[in-house]
């Protein structure tokens, strides 16, 4: 079975630009690609790439392409084209739109759709990398996007906000190919949250419930919540809170999967849905 | 073989934008990239979109959706998803940006790559049904893009100008499918014109003759040529003049060609490259 997917890399996009560095967010698309299509098992096969962008600069476009390529050749997926239109009226000054196809396969009667996911089952999660690819809207509005604001140095970061910000999204296929028979359900969080994300996965009268206390959030969260203000659920809705893949198998492989996995976590697990919410975070 | 394409609607989307009319605008990127993979003898498979707007408006989304969809129909290819990112840090105002995903399959011994063209190959012209999705810059410059601008009616064209320019980008796969046995190499008049596509389909040392006289160009083009005073080599540069579609075929095959497809021209010849144009506009 051929499985498909697209996205573009939202306004982290505007970071990139504040900083003049667009050497890895061609590695943040390729990437989400990439998790996006391993939630159902599937392996990539071939990327192509859009950008549409004012002006074409041939340096920003090459360290584009550079981050894809790298990225794509990780995975062994083959970047096997792409466009990029010169739209000066569409897009204005620096800006630019990065957007990705990916093409992969999986067998048939390997396609992992959650079906068999039931109460008692294990929910592991994977640690993000931070932001990935998603909540930037929402950053940006409580920093701002300036260059001084991005090159701040955070204790709590080890670093600068913009380093931190531009943190390539992680790739989840080659520590979890190995562990894909034993994956009842995955989901990849992505803008939603875990609250968003997860539902996909779950059959009729399921829920997941996760336990905060399970996982560290990573700083750059904390340090969103107490600049923003911002409240907790909502962080939860934006955000991936530093989970960045969401599995869940059966209590008897959680063992297999933590000793292949060591940073993998049990976050939660599946119970009967009591209320409304398919997702429950306690 | 998996062929795949992928490409977006350039500017022509400022003429929807003017005159609030987004119901077509899916079918030129979904006819522009069936028409790009037919180049090579496939026949579509699916379809994904990608949509990069300011503000989604539900009624906007819809028709650019249902035309989408109505074109997808019409050559039995599967639009099996797609995303709507709103960034309103990157698209401003009305502004959007739509990008096509194309998955067509053609038999290895099928594919059509132009190797066996020769000297004395007939050259076939399609008719174009106007600008396709091309030269929307030129004729922006030229005409401007007010409203009052694109509901001018001009007599040679039957219509407004704005009519005009949203014309739907033509499919040619249903009417090319049949004869695909027969067919040497294609080429879509896109950016670049019979100069910029043709070369591609080209082997080696062997150049493309057209003869102007040999097909009427239509009225938009001599309307923008007068109106904007662009040089004629520049207008074949930028747009494809009235013919879509390129088919070189044998000359024994001519005939039944020009049956099965009465609007069909022979517009040319494939001759012996002399010098270093492989295109050669007499």
């Amino acid at each position: 079975m051929l499985v498909s997917s697209t996205d573009s890399v939202g306004t982290k996009l505007r970071i990139a630009n504040a900083l003049a560095k667009h050497d890895t967010i061609g590695i943040d698309i390729v990437n989400h690609c990439v998790n996006d299509i391993l939630t159902c098992g599937a392996e990539p096969l071939f990327f192509l790439d859009y950008i549409g962008i004012g002006k074409v600069v041939p340096e920003k476009v090459g360290a584009i392409v550079k981050g894809l390529a790298q990225a794509c050749r990780e995975v062994g997926c083959a970047l096997i084209g792409g466009e990029t239109a010169e739209l000066a009226d569409i897009y204005t000054g620096e800006d630019y739109d990065l957007v990705g196809f990916i093409i992969g396969v999986v067998e048939k009667e390997k396609i992992i759709m959650g079906k068999t996911i039931a109460v008692g089952d294990a929910i592991i999660g994977l640690p993000s990398s931070g932001l990935h690819t998603n909540g930037y809207s929402l950053v940006r509005k409580v920093f701002g996007e300036t260059k001084s604001v991005l090159n701040a140095n955070y204790p709590e970061l080890g670093r600068t906000l913009g380093e931190e910000l531009l943190e390539p999204h992680r790739c989840y296929y080659h520590q979890l190919k190995p562990l894909l028979p034993i994956i009842k359900g995955m989901a990849h969080i992505t803008g939603g949250g875990l609250v968003g994300n997860v539902p996909r996965v779950l059959p009729q009268d399921i829920a997941a419930q996760f336990h905060r206390q399970s996982w560290i959030v990573p700083p750059i969260f904390q340090l969103i919540q107490q600049r923003g203000n911002v409240d907790r659920d909502e962080m939860y809705r934006v955000f991936n809170m530093g989970i960045g893949m969401v599995v869940i198998c059966s209590p008897e492989d959680v063992d297999r999967f933590t000793k292949a996995l060591p940073e993998a976590k049990i976050v939660g697990e599946v119970v009967k849905q009591k209320r409304k919410a398919q997702v429950i975070i306690k």
